[in-house]
């Protein structure tokens, strides 16, 4: 086979471990407990919504017949993107319009064109990178600037320890420079995988920042207001010509449905349907068609969705699954990241004698899934302790599963500590 | 913007012009006659069959949540993959197991994964490129290696006139090498947008010189067997292990599902879902589950659909537009290629005083959408007319539409050489 720069990329990335965890515990490894993937849990009320809109489509004529039987265009479904022009028009507190928004197949393909259209290799060879302002950051990030040497640059945070358990990370302004070899910023809020939310101040003083730097700020909303809504403090949504605003429909419950949402000014919207058409000819429609139904009327249905049942859920789990750790950590000088927003608590094992990936190995054997926090620093030079010291949980999980896969942690965890 | 090579590759490209009219055409106007794009018919009995699947997913349990609640694993979804498997391996005479099969989100993603697997720049600079032995050929792979400057070279076909008005592509294998260039070799079969299906002599000679050159020859079975089967004539499937055959659910009457099927040997399976992993997480999970209830023992619910409707369907289509284009235009010095598969009729104006994309133009701007010649020879350098004087034009369309179409067509054409 061709030794391609792209085929070099695609070897043994942390996403690509990652998902293969998640969909063979989902499709096969019934005895599996669950706690690394990113899939959103099953939660009833959501669950009857989706199940009562799809049967509503099947009642609409042919409306069925037209979701399965025709391409979209390429910028996306145009129902969908009317209805969501006015849902986050309002949600924003900016006039957007159809121009400002493109649907591609999960925001993972809109970030993977977002990254390639600011940086990358450009004419004459000259790299531009993307800047993570503040590591631990995404996963799936790391391998979507397919040869490109260092395409990614990050910066550490300050540690702040909240209490004698809780932590939490700090955008570290001190050190952060937008140099001219950066094509764009991009941080996601609630991060991924820490549970971290920048605050506004930190949000606005980012995009002062990104603005005077004359580079796009993506802001990857996965998890965050205005939807799905899984957040746990204060964090304001916000939008302007320099931001780059990634939205998904995966973590309101729809994963399988593929959809991702960009939020961006007109020229950014036009290079994302190109992206699309050329790719993948235009976005599936499956996702779009039974969204647009939940987004009549100004998105009411939604919004009530996620204020009523889906960010209770997660606040509750979270608490919960906070909880059982402290609860079977006892021993451990474990520290949790502040749980803000996303579905994932991120713990810190200060000293550990084993490395977070040797923890997720001892795990796997035992049928536990997490995630090694080392493959959250994409882009960060440098050597760091820290890194190898952290594994990423998920609270999304069922409860029975959550509290096996907890109680092991803790005693794998306690087994390393001891063996020093 | 940073002027990215892979910016740079994505403007004006063929494909999107392409998407975009059949995206608008099929979403916003009602009054177009869309002759352009590869939208697949609306063929009652198909539809009847997938509209009583989803009836039957939402009536098993929780199957719907399932399937819109989980990421599939990166390689696809595990059913589909499993009956599919046996499926292939009757209808291609090889023991197929799942490891020889991965789902993507469309077959245009499965293409831009393997040209950029197979061909582009490698280690030390070195460029390969992806041969394609005829043209015309797929608008949709010119635009799949970007930043590759001269990523594909193509052959043209030798001309065979059959009567007075039909005539045929043939592989012209005097002309044709595999040098060390050459990452790998692509052809369509049927061939879109000519609707030319190489005969199994021609495939076999084509499969020998690719094994012979050490590359794999990708056949793009869109349109082919063993489904959907839009095929007139004798076409046998075939794979082996330097073969790659990509498949797709669109032509069936499933594009708004956006999924597509890889056929090889497994090392290249697991490329091709380490790229899903990277850059989309894990395929759309909506079309693989239907799919994967009309796969039920052994296929025969999908083979029948085929046999009794699909291919029969567009027989008669093809038969008819035939039947309407030379009524239409008598007087002009139309050739049309043999219709022996696929959905497509290829015009061909010897002489034409004015450009096939001038064409597209006049008929644009009269409601009539088509598709210019010019954008299906990537890769075919030197001058030839040839390619100037032909455009593409879906038999798919309702039957009102084509009939007003192809009288526009008939009329413009006329003008065109009148004004000679």
């Amino acid at each position: 086979m061709h030794d391609s720069e792209f085929g070099r990329a695609a070897r043994d990335s942390g996403i690509l471990r990652l998902m293969d965890d998640l969909g063979g515990a989902i499709n096969r490894d019934a005895g599996v407990q669950m706690l690394g993937g990113g899939n959103p849990a099953a939660i009833p009320a959501v669950e009857k919504v989706f199940r009562a809109e799809m049967e509503a489509m099947l009642a609409d004529g042919r409306a069925f017949e037209r979701m399965v039987g025709n391409y979209d265009s390429p910028q996306g479904n145009d129902a969908f993107i009317e209805a969501l022009a006015e849902l986050l028009s309002g949600a924003l507190g900016q006039p957007l319009t159809r121009d400002n928004i493109a649907v591609t197949n999960g925001s993972q393909a809109a970030f993977g064109a977002l990254f390639n259209m600011f940086a990358g290799r450009a004419r004459g060879g000259k790299v531009k990178k993307i800047l993570l302002p503040m590591t631990p950051e995404y996963i799936g990030y790391a391998d979507l600037l397919p040869g490109v040497r260092h395409g990614f640059t990050a910066a550490r945070p300050r540690i702040e320890e909240l209490d004698d358990w809780r932590f939490k990370y700090r955008l570290d302004f001190e050190r952060l420079r937008i140099g001219d070899d950066i094509g764009a910023v991009c941080i996601s809020r609630p991060t991924n995988p820490s549970g971290n939310v920048i605050t506004d101040d930190e949000l606005a003083r980012l995009r002062r920042m990104a603005r005077e730097a004359g580079v796009p700020l993506i802001v990857d909303g996965a998890y965050g207001p205005p939807f799905p809504g899984i957040v746990f403090t204060r964090a304001t949504p916000c939008w302007d010509e320099n931001m780059i605003l990634c939205l998904s429909l995966s973590k309101l419950g729809m994963p399988g449905a593929r959809t991702g949402i960009v939020v961006a000014r007109p020229e950014i919207i036009a290079h994302i349907t190109e992206s699309n058409a050329i790719f993948t000819l235009a976005p599936g429609r499956f996702g779009p068609s039974l969204a647009a139904r939940l987004l009549a009327n100004g998105g009411e249905k939604l919004t009530a969705l996620c204020a009523q049942h889906i960010t209770p859920y997660y606040r509750e789990r979270s608490r919960r699954a906070g909880e059982l750790l402290r609860e079977a950590a006892h021993g451990v000088p474990l520290r949790v990241h502040a749980s803000e927003g996303a579905i994932f608590l991120w713990l810190w094992f200060p000293g550990m004698p084993i490395s977070g990936d040797a923890l997720y190995r001892r795990l796997k054997r035992r049928g536990v899934l997490v995630v090694a926090g080392e493959h959250f620093f994409p882009g960060l030079k440098g050597a760091w302790r820290h890194r190898e010291e952290c594994i990423r949980v998920t609270f999304a999980a069922e409860a029975a599963q959550l509290e096996r896969g907890i109680a092991a942690i803790g005693e794998e965890a306690r087994r390393a500590y001891a063996a020093r």
